[in-house]
């Protein structure tokens, strides 16, 4: 694996760089990791890279790292820089025939995310994008239990996620990760529902396989002198009937990094927690509520057991979750290098697709705001 | 005090009676339990009343007790029947000259409710609605924590109100409870709304003072052939420029009565769950996140210590908070009867006022989900 | 109802009046509330007794109430006087015939204990402590589960019970409830065992059926200058071959009333917590964890059933459970009037047998932590 | 670094690969996975090392590794083998010159562990052990809670590990980890209490500093024809006159691995559960609970904020907790390669002191039990 951006003061990169090295299964042999060449230089001797494979730029990395033999060359690029840099290296990439993860969100724009779809589509590339919550086991579980119909027709979708840390304009005070959050030129339309209501999206429809057809917003900025919005309140419509509400907010005082899913069919409902990411309340109409727990054999998904590390009883985070999805991501390029089907449990790691679907939604979201209609149909 | 309604298979004729006694403040003396004369009795004897205080209709209760002596004669009368007889009885205490409590919502439509209020203006008689959350000692101390500033200036406002009971056709069994409350003869404009969103609402201006300025509201009939809504979204703008979500649904399968509440200030928030009454979580922007606790001597309001009867830790419940409307309105009336000032502590019982924003609320809901428009004014 | 005990500033004997209230079976129609005569009329006109039933002593209250006919001389006594004044009143009270409610524990000695254990035999009136915990809906459910097998052959039982409002040296400051408790001339021999150890005792005893075999106790008195302990630590050995662990304390600072138990058999086990007494978790070997919740039609139990006022979600808390056991002491009273037989649902109210049993207990406890050898057998 | 044992299904192994790989700082170079040849082939295989650095025993790895120039050949062992192999590695190990990563407990019997701290000290190398839960950060917040008096002079401790998967007798079918943890040959004298009841004593030495002095133990034997201790329950008194419980148990049918500390001193108390590691409840006798969280600002440690990875809410499980020992080890270890001091903050890796403290721990343990004395001094 090669990774553009992820210097050393950069959060995102770190976590990235920890995701992949967690399981042995891929190793980072190369990186362009600052668009100031001796940063990215610094970066690869804190992490013990050789002085030939760390790059002063991506593209110098694409066109170096492609004569390298097979084998010794990257095998997939990990692309960790900020909203507006996603797209140029991903584009390269792909051209230069190597396979992307990507953190999300997928491009600056819609145009962009639908260049890039097209693009996949083109080459035929594997192409992973970093929904981190999608790699729980307990979603998996949840996903399973929806996806099966234990719970029932879904009738109604709850997806929440308060944050509370931009609740006052920390982008002043020169604070960097606040600052191109919040930055229209380097985050895009949207700022909270770019960064965090995406993934709200994101799971509701990984867990649920149902799309939202229609939606009403209302996008706040709440911070005085803010470009951005960092609060919003939707009510949706899925396909099938289902309706809900997402919220996502960046100024609940108080609040870590709440995300919160809730699913309720005919027969009982789910009810899951990203802060105690290995409970999953179920809530029953005719039994009583049950927990269950991460590596506990009482789960019905295979692909829960298979993404879990250690027995039930010995939690997992943030951190296997992340990992999860680069394993994952690993795994089934092996299989593709090797010929062979991947295993389906690991082929849900969310893909160009589902990053197309999430700028979609924050271009709905931006017309629903604006718009004195009370609905506003999904743009494709 | 004496009873309009609460026959003996009454479900909330029970729950008053109970909150009325647990004081000792308030006695029963007599009661109209029932449109059915035998009924009526029949209750009445299950309650030890004298036969002679056991009335055959509400009519006959007002004139018969007018007729006693003072101290004698019931002081007020407490009306616990369906929505569709709430004015009548209340119109003819009022104009009997008795001082009321009524059952929640006020009234069976905006218009009545608006005639409520004139005649208790005109008549200057004491009017009580129980709102029951409001009884909670905890709520007590959310409210004057919001008010006191103690979060700063109120930006979100989260509450819903999940219940999973309505899931099925339940009226169609001839279950009484479902069978009125999903009937718009006897409930009115609006099912689940009318039923639970009312106390969000109710609730949400008890605790911040804030009033909702207007509305953007997604009413639903979920289960096939009922009649009502049994779920709702609504997103809120508040006077001051907060904004926020209210939920209501009767088809969350598998919850009880899961009425949460959360207020986010400038500061920090507060977040209460009706099932777990005696907790309030205070989440701090710059300390770490406190829980606050029923009968705790380190809480700010002295009407929460006022409204809680046992030391920290013997957990109080629905039945107290209930019980605090009935024995803070008797407190209230016999300080009027004493010519003296309630306790402020005290006085903070709902009114017919509550109950008219109450029953503008369910009308500008109604009015909300039928246009295309996006948001409506909430109706005066 | 006649109550001896229970001054305006006694706190346990306002609790048991609003118990006796809430259900409206239970009329309080005399009192000798104090021992100061003018403390006691103060009272009774307080709870708006009739002058004439409001007595100096419960000597003169027992020898009065005799005279008066039927129906309408009082029922049954209820004592709520300190643990030194248990013994004498209900000696009287027996030997004049009246029933007896008992505030924990029977006595302020062993001895006293056992005379009055034989002077119910002997008399056969009907006999009810209220060890409060027992009331609770979700002990009944407890119950019924260990005692149905549900959970297999109990292996291990952990009952524990920390407050910490006794950490600081409390009854120096003149404190009423810390005084008595921490005097050994007016609570026995043990402070903290006999007054919250005696709880876990017997919730153990209700629950699982077992009776404790043997015991190795270390009591401490961790405050310095107190008489008595504050603090202990038990291991057991049940009849059948199960163990456990018992502790108790007042001094873990920070804790309110946190009594809590656990039983595991042999396919499962249970966990429950008074401060959250809605809630009863079950484990299962061999399925997922449960959540039972007073109120849901799920229970088993048919006394959890009876004695649950609410539907599920509409919590009940200490005020209920204590209520349990006046209601159902009463019911059973009425039936004896009535010659018929009780609800076996209603039948567990903890009689002197159980405070026999309690006070054998602290008697063992003390002789335990006296001595060096690890087990102590139980006294009988 | 190397490892002895962990070769492919051994649970353990696995685990601390990951936990030495996840931070970059770690790289496994060699090992000798299993006594099978053929074994530890396979597992180098998939771990894609070169075949000349997978040994055939570790006896071959020492002699072999001591020949590789500096900065080739491992800088430490990691020994992963069942609790009777440790001893001789290790011993080897030292005696080679070698630091040594250890899996707890320290050894087979209290005699080795003499022997090792002595070797230990002679060759003055670097000697950690994995007692995985002084990892997390939570736990250093309340170590250092407690070391600065924030809690006041600690009075009671309360340390627990209820587990229940050897609730039936699992052995008897062949599965791998509890046929060795329940055989006395290769587990030691105690099963449960060598398993889990030591990581209780640690984790209560390493919070509190406070040493045990003497105990009361309790240990059984629940499930039929096992040949070791599966469950304990024993009483602790400490230095300084603090008292406490310990329970460790294996057959509490229905819990995963449910660790959990509290901590009470005069000004408060502390409360950690693991299997919630984030949260740290800290509940004050003069103001409201606190919960703290790991990655929140809020914290005193700088310990704990220096075993963090992620902010605030992204939660870190018992993986980081296991890597925190690794990468401390790793970064103290190049400390002293380079030279300088460690980090004061990642200097509290246990190491041989602890594990002979543990060992001295279980012969007490057995000691006591054995005994009719109640009180038993721990063995030095």
């Amino acid at each position: 694996m090669g990774m553009v951006g992820g210097g050393l003061d950069a959060f995102i990169g770190a976590v990235h760089r920890k995701a992949a090295a967690l399981d042995g299964e891929i190793e980072l042999v190369c990186g362009a990791f600052s668009s100031d060449p001796e940063k990215s230089r610094a970066t690869g001797r804190a992490l013990y890279l050789p002085e030939q494979r760390v790059y002063e730029s991506y593209e110098q990395m694409f066109r170096s790292e492609k004569l390298l033999p097979e084998g010794e060359r990257m095998d997939f690029v990990s692309i960790v820089t900020p909203n507006h840099v996603h797209f140029a290296p991903a584009k390269a990439a792909l051209e230069n025939g190597f396979h992307v993860m990507l953190d999300k969100p997928l491009s600056f724009s819609f145009k962009e995310a639908k260049l890039l779809k097209a693009l996949v589509d083109k080459t035929g590339l594997m192409f992973g994008l970093t929904h981190t919550y999608t790699g729980y086991p307990m979603i998996k579980e949840a996903r399973h239990l929806v996806r099966t119909g234990a719970l029932g027709k879904v009738r109604k979708i709850y997806v929440e996620y308060p944050q509370g840390w931009l609740s006052t304009p920390l982008e002043m005070t020169g604070q960097k990760q606040s600052a191109w959050r919040t930055d229209p030129a380097r985050s895009g339309k949207s700022g909270c529902m770019g960064d965090i209501g995406t993934h709200c999206e994101n799971l509701v429809e990984f867990v649920t396989g149902l799309k939202i057809n229609e939606l009403c917003a209302d996008l706040n900025t709440v911070v005085e002198g803010r470009q951005l919005d960092d609060d919003g309140s939707v009510l949706l419509r899925f396909e099938g009937g289902a309706t809900g509400i997402l919220m996502a907010t960046q100024v609940a005082a108080g609040e870590m990094n709440a995300l919160r899913l809730r699913v309720y069919g005919e027969k009982g409902g789910l009810d899951w927690h990203q802060e105690f990411p290995n409970q999953l309340k179920i809530k029953w109409l005719d039994k009583p509520m049950e927990i269950l727990q991460t590596g506990s054999p009482f789960l019905t998904s295979t692909a829960a057991a298979k993404n879990t590390r250690y027995p039930a009883g010995h939690p997992e985070g943030y951190g296997e979750a992340f990992a999860n999805l680069y394993r994952n991501f690993a795994l089934n390029l092996r299989a593709r290098f090797n010929g062979i089907a991947p295993d389906p449990d690991l082929a849900d790691v969310p893909t160009v697709e589902e990053g197309l679907r999430g700028m979609a939604f924050i271009e709905t979201l931006i017309k629903s705001t604006a718009s004195k209609n009370k609905w506003t149909k999904m743009i494709e």
